[in-house]
């Protein structure tokens, strides 16, 4: 039923960001977490949320993870209408419960470019593109051991945010950087994490084609 | 049998708070784990101890999961009470043995508010009750790959210890609060510590009732 | 087969001192694994190696819980003989190499106490009471999910190395012990290690009879 | 269909060589990720490319790795050498993707030894022979729970990397170490991470033939 696969799209999303942009608020706040911290924090909680919602929603969480399914004819066009716009709200409530919590700090843990627009979108385009290979290659090919898709999936977010965060954010999630750039008023670059998440997600999609069973 | 669960609790509820705490003082003492060994500390040992004794006695060890259980009728109210003075006593003996062995350092691991208590209240009601949620659906659910709980709810308190230790304790467990702050004396906030977890388990249980199969 | 076990525990016992104390020699070398990383390879190395020894040899690697299966006679005084010298040749023959390739740096990772002997003496007897009972609940009861334990136990180690390292280097294990030990000449304190560690698995294989099915 | 195993060979050896050595150079220009964090991204890397990869091309993604599975004959001579040519087209790729988004900064994460180059090769050498025991062993071996492989071949990855990164660079891949050596003009101790590896790789399957089932 599409009303529960929402609330847990909701719940979960909401979660996802409160937890992980939370972590990078936090630290600004506290110093004590450090970029090692916030990463393996955006790693545990996608691994989390996959084994808590994964066969209720299937846990996407994430409008470019939808928009790849949506590519490949898994999702109707209008199931996957509720679930971006179910995925932004919570992205958007998470941002707006830590601006109650903690104030206007570190942009809510928006996602923005260390250095050019160029490298970031790339960067994106690249570890989007990964993310929803993982997604397909793990999750939904016949032969995956489809059991361990939350343990590489939040192992595969948990190493992007690790190793690509310092200089884009690793946001691979339209909905993971509009809740903080909307809320906290960081939105400059916000066009970039839509455009190449995207992208890179769809993309995988047409290449998988060529490895699937 | 319910003897073998109550020594399963008590074993189990020991060591979380032996352990975990336990980080927060030897860190204090010889400043090597830093924070994110503590929460990587606490994700671990809830994960062990779930695959050790979850098929004993379900694995609680946290009053507020029990009475989460006790609201959706999953435990009789003579067996929660078991459960949860075994709790208490495991985590008073725990603390009592951190008292012995390193003196009343760091209030043996209290947990404290960073800043106001209003802001660790909402926080620890937020993350008790998303812990509740992870529970359910992870272990719970007709449709979870029930053998994944461990890592799922392990996982989730090591990256809330990860990103909220920092302000409010990152308790989610009135049995982890109440031993180090009965045994150290740091009693001051204890009250927060009982009811906002109590009250998010309480909260996830109902929400969970409209998602479930 | 005997020789086979025996193969897979020599290996075993090998990598786990080459890596673990390893570890701390090239910590001391480098200043760049911190204690942090020190206790992740700790918990990696038990992991993997029970995935790839725990069908072949039971993947003990370790004295006291050859010694805690004895008592249970899971294994014949004959097999556990040549298990366990098996593990000592195996530690020494590690330590002996991290000797040839770093020279006698950190007492080749041996386990010394920070304070005092008493205190490093109960926290070993704790650590391998709790070590040898998530090897009972998880990889040996009826209704355990055994697939699970080499997670469990290798957090364990990892958990245990975490908090407890920094007093008593989180031993656990006479082989992990006495190899450094013997090798560097750091044997003043090698006694604790070898009867803390022994008593707290023999505990818990007795007290753990009280909650088997 | 050997296509669909070379295109998931390059793939996966990209995302390998691009995030991994990726990592060290990320490190070097903004001083956040730490050895321990280039160390969790290697370990999390190889874990997620085996579930997404493992059930379509056996998920090498490194030139020993199939040199080992060629002595055993598990793999024919003329699809081997397909599967290396595609894992070093993968890897240079990578590194050249690197290079053109960050410049020729850290060698592009190259492996160097930090002290002789004998040091070095004996490292490489053992690590090499205990990645490939662990693949026979948990992947491979016929009592093994095959399902938990990509966690024990990852989680050994990442303890390799963590402990002995910082003096071989712990390569143990004949491709992950040539891209950045290649692109980057670092080739003066290539050599050295093309024989040991590969040697290391062929001793554990020789002796793995004396534990196997």
């Amino acid at each position: 039923m599409l009303k529960k696969k929402l609330i847990a799209e909701f719940i979960g999303t909401y979660f996802l960001v409160f937890a992980g942009p939370g972590a990078m608020v936090i630290d600004d706040i506290t110093k004590s977490i450090s970029h090692v911290g916030v990463a393996i924090t955006f790693g545990l909680v996608v691994m989390a949320l996959i084994y808590t919602f994964g066969h209720i929603s299937g846990a996407h969480f994430n409008p470019a993870v939808t928009i790849g399914f949506l590519v490949r004819g898994d999702i109707s066009l209008r199931d996957s209408i509720y679930y971006i716009v179910t995925q932004f709200a919570g992205a958007l409530f998470a941002s707006f419960t830590t601006l109650l919590l903690f104030g206007n700090v570190a942009n809510l843990g928006a996602t923005l470019p260390s250095f050019s627009e160029g490298q970031s979108f790339t960067l994106e385009f690249i570890l989007t593109f990964v993310l929803m290979m993982v997604i397909l290659g793990s999750a939904v090919h016949g032969k995956a051991i489809k059991e361990f898709a939350g343990l590489a999936i939040g192992g595969t977010v948990g190493l992007m945010a690790m190793f690509a965060g310092p200089i884009c954010g690793a946001s691979m999630n339209p909905a993971r950087s509009l809740g903080p750039a909307i809320v906290s008023g960081a939105t400059q670059h916000l066009w970039l994490y839509l455009v190449a998440t995207v992208l890179g997600a769809v993309v995988a999609s047409l290449v998988y084609k060529t490895i699937k069973e």
